[in-house]
């Protein structure tokens, strides 16, 4: 069972107030005749998502910036953030270096820190981000249309090397490991191209739980299908060089967004890709098959789905 | 240094947007022309706020009870809520208990729980309220005037002997000893009273903290004082017959309000208090004295500030 399915089978509701609720990456309320509220909510706990020797200015860019992604792949501008910190003692320098980072992101996106709650226990970082975006224009995870270009909005797979890194992993060129690293510890969602492109995209979504396990929640969940060509998914050489396309496809916490949208503005989107400077591209089509088949060599293949699950 | 001191000296930041930042029981942003938003987080701790052995349905219930508390606290109506919950492992009944728990409250308050996280990890439960209040009347901490009236909601110290009863604590009678456990476990932020009130109020503030700590925040850091007869605090006859009412006035938990008013509203407000079966009252004066005096058996005496502290 997943996370999704886990929060979704106890706490789901039907609707009432809510223009959508449990279930996309961000939650979306009424908020005045034009726009929506999006709203979500992402705990980053220790020994799950960093450990104690985690250097506090990047946990607390990436506590922040996870969140923002959310808000992102929904077409949004995020606007407030409220922090939940749960820590073991007061710890002074930590807690500088964490206001630090969390500040810095905050500065980036424009996001204003409105609140929060401090609690003494296991170490853990709950933000709660605010997002705005108008009603005519909001995006879901649940709009992509049959034949439609799949894209995604950068190179993957970085991050799950960085994580790899983390925990004393493959050898790599410097350059890859600085980037690697950087995509792990300092995510940072592509706002900007998504808000330019937004009039163009049907479904989003953010591809924190790795390429795979995110294509079925835009495609077989919705009664679709997709099919994936694996050589052009923009991705560093080393992958293929290392014959493994799989850990790009299947790790998490790359914090980009997968998006669908008519082929006809397939020039437009990749224009402002090389403007936003994100090495993103078509990667496959929408289909009716009810499932998701790569292709990879002229051949099918299969993925494993499951990406980063908390719970397996 | 208190809960609220390590968030400010850390996070704080001019305001932007915001009306209200860190520092209230709820932050303040724009909603629409008429209206505010108010949100809030509060993150409940294994160890620290609940036990392995704690009850999940009541965990459920008063994790959002302490979060509608605080909408409550600035003259709101809760409307929406987003659940993060960090579990170590699926307990299937477990969960199905604490989202019955959860839900029970949502129901009483109205209140939709739109969205949410869930991790692995060391448990903890932290809820995020969202709520509504009229530009023209929300309540804040820092409205108190000179010669107002200070006003408690109902009967305290209810919540700590509930506390002290869960840890095996002192002898009392089987109705006392349910009504204890039942504000410590179930707490019913009142809601209705609020609401018919607020136009009467000037500060208020939820005594979460306990009544000690909660008064220096409306008078002291306002610079004001206070004149508390301490006779006059509604609490249970058992506090007087162990001669201890300060475990009453300092112990935390207790989701009641603390609000000032003109005294010429002293009428309508307790035959509001009355209508709504709530044991409160006036229990002193705002003064322009810059501390908080507390009166006894004609005696000034002292408490130890403090109340609920999660880090002393």
């Amino acid at each position: 069972m997943n996370e999704f399915q886990l929060i979704e089978k106890f706490f789901k509701q039907p609707k009432k107030n809510a223009i959508l609720g449990i279930g996309d990456d961000a939650a979306i309320i009424p908020k005045n005749e034009k726009d929506y509220l999006l709203l979500s909510v992402d705990t980053l706990s220790i020994d799950s998502h960093f450990t104690k020797q985690s250097d506090p200015y990047y946990l607390g860019w990436k506590a922040l910036a996870v969140n923002i992604s959310d808000i992102v792949a929904m077409g949004g501008v995020p606007t407030f953030a409220l922090l939940s910190l749960t820590v073991e003692e007061i710890n002074k320098k930590w807690l500088s270096k964490f206001s630090q980072g969390i500040k810095a992101c905050a500065k980036k996106y424009n996001v204003e820190l409105i609140g929060g709650d401090t609690n003494r226990g296991s170490m853990s970082v709950s933000v709660t981000i605010i997002g705005d975006s108008p009603r005519k224009n909001v995006l879901t995870r649940s709009a992509a249309k049959i034949n439609d270009d799949i894209w995604i909005s950068d190179e993957i797979g970085y991050a799950h090397l960085g994580f790899a890194l983390s925990k004393h992993g493959p050898t790599m060129s410097n350059c890859l490991k600085k980037r690697a690293l950087q995509a792990f510890l300092k995510p940072e969602p592509p706002m900007n191209f998504i808000l330019d492109n937004k009039k163009y995209m049907h479904a989003a979504i953010d591809i924190s739980d790795g390429l795979v396990s995110e294509l079925e929640h835009i495609t077989v969940e919705q009664k679709l299908g997709a099919k994936i060509d694996v050589d052009s998914i923009p991705m560093h050489k080393w992958f293929k060089e290392h014959n493994n396309q799989e850990l790009a496809l299947t790790g998490g916490e790359d914090y980009q967004i997968l998006f669908t949208a008519n082929k006809k503005n397939r020039n437009k989107i990749n224009n402002s890709l090389k403007k936003n400077k994100l090495k993103g591209g078509v990667i496959g089509t929408i289909t009716n098959s009810k499932k998701v088949e790569f292709e990879h060599k002229g051949k099918l293949v299969n993925y494993k789905k499951g990406g980063f699950k908390h719970f397996g």
